[in-house]
């Protein structure tokens, strides 16, 4: 059984700008999470953007729902960046994969800062991925969500149910 | 729905002895992983022992036992020496709590350098002990092993499934 | 013999606003520094700005020259923006103080991420402001430059001399 | 004008061992501190040995010795483990050269792990070095101690003039 990992962008995979002292994206980080953490499951990388969640038009998230609807795998993780990440499991629920067990992630700060949670979240969003039923799921906050049960609270830079 | 999480020790809250150049325990540092993974998850940690796990004694095995059987939450997680985690596990699924969900986990670098896998792996047992069936779990190097299918591979370094 | 060190702000200084996703100044992160370098000299830190050096005004240049001309410490280290670093160093030479060793530094990576320059950066200016003559000095890159022969190179985001 | 980087291992070289969990040498980490403080000054790395300067023998201060009579450069560091750092910059200062600038640093806790002070310590050192008059030098604690008046409290972990 093995992992399909749909790389979007997202907070999780900025990077420092040099140049203008801002944030951007160069290249993913999450193979050299996996290092990290040791993984040895059979993980099935595709990255499909690297874009803050903000600016995913129409078409970025149809390249997202037919990566879903396309994979073989039965176990989907999705990197997202959080501002929209509610919307797209929204979305890929509406793709109605009953057999597919799909977890959507991001992190709160980049990988690349000393005080991310990234690391912590992939870990998390692939141990739920590999024991969850069927559905479309998002982990954040040590926090397992049903697609149609959770908010972003910006106030307070968390997710809660509703 | 709560989780108990019980600590006793292992090479993930190890530490450096600064006048003998070693490894000693300290204090343990799985609340500020959790603080990292900005978990919020309702989470209550007892520390049973800081030892490594080839140092535990009859005595200490009971009182992980005892916590577990006389842990209210359904869902325990327990962190514990690489060494003699899978010892542990069986002991645990002798029990007979078929109500709950029991994960063990470690980790192969300690959590104070730079490349540990600890906060990868204590994320990835919280994510798959909220989503699995009651039972006795290992979890490591990114996967979920049933308690009485997995070895340590000591010449590499990793779990496998035997 | 003591040290003052004088805090303006600066990339060194930047943290993540997790509200905006942009990098802002919360508080300074030189006292950790210093812990972590398990500095034992005697530093006397007097924070007067945490800015980015574009946005310094007259009135903050004004602010630094004062504190440099009543430091009653012979060593005064700055910490700066690398913007107008140069600048100031100019205005400061400017003063003549005859007797005083100043070293200005900056960092091309704030502190708060994993690929920072920050710690060796304050650790490199700290070694040379005990070693110099008197002067006004920017430390970079590793080397010591004389305020009256050094540019940053912003296309390669380095410092060197004329 | 550059500059001799001789390294003979100690604390600041040791990594974790996974097989025993111990520490000991693999390779250097210096380039890497180099790196990360974006150094540019032409520095060339030695690798003499890699050993906890309680087990240096004396054909191991011998090869120290001759790397530094040999130098062709007149700014040498020497990286060495903190036990006898004094004891080698004795034996260096012996040697009489007088036209070079000799510094020695350690670390009390290895670059790998997170709270280190290697990179902090490198960078001083380095700066030390560019500055200070010929000489024989050991910098730790953010100061710079002549050979000749300097002890290690190993009570307190600390480096201090007699």
């Amino acid at each position: 059984m093995s992992i399909k990992l749909l790389l979007t962008g997202g907070t999780i995979d900025k990077t420092y700008n040099e140049s203008n002292g801002e944030l951007h994206f160069v290249e993913t980080h999450i193979p050299e999470i996996l290092e990290l953490g040791r993984n040895r499951s059979d993980i099935d990388i595709q990255q499909l953007l690297l874009k803050d969640s903000l600016d995913m038009t129409a078409s970025d998230r149809q390249s997202i729902a037919d990566a879903c609807t396309n994979a073989k795998q039965d176990q989907i993780l999705i990197t997202h960046g959080t501002d929209t990440i509610v919307d797209s499991g929204k979305s890929i629920a509406a793709l109605g994969l009953e057999n597919k067990t799909i977890v959507l992630i991001g992190a709160m700060i980049p990988y690349v800062f000393k005080h991310s949670d990234a690391v912590f979240n992939l870990g998390f969003a692939l141990g739920a991925l590999q024991a969850l039923q069927p559905g479309v799921y998002i982990t954040m906050n040590g926090k397992i969500f049903n697609w149609d049960n959770v908010i972003k609270n910006r106030e307070i830079g968390e997710f809660q149910t509703l």
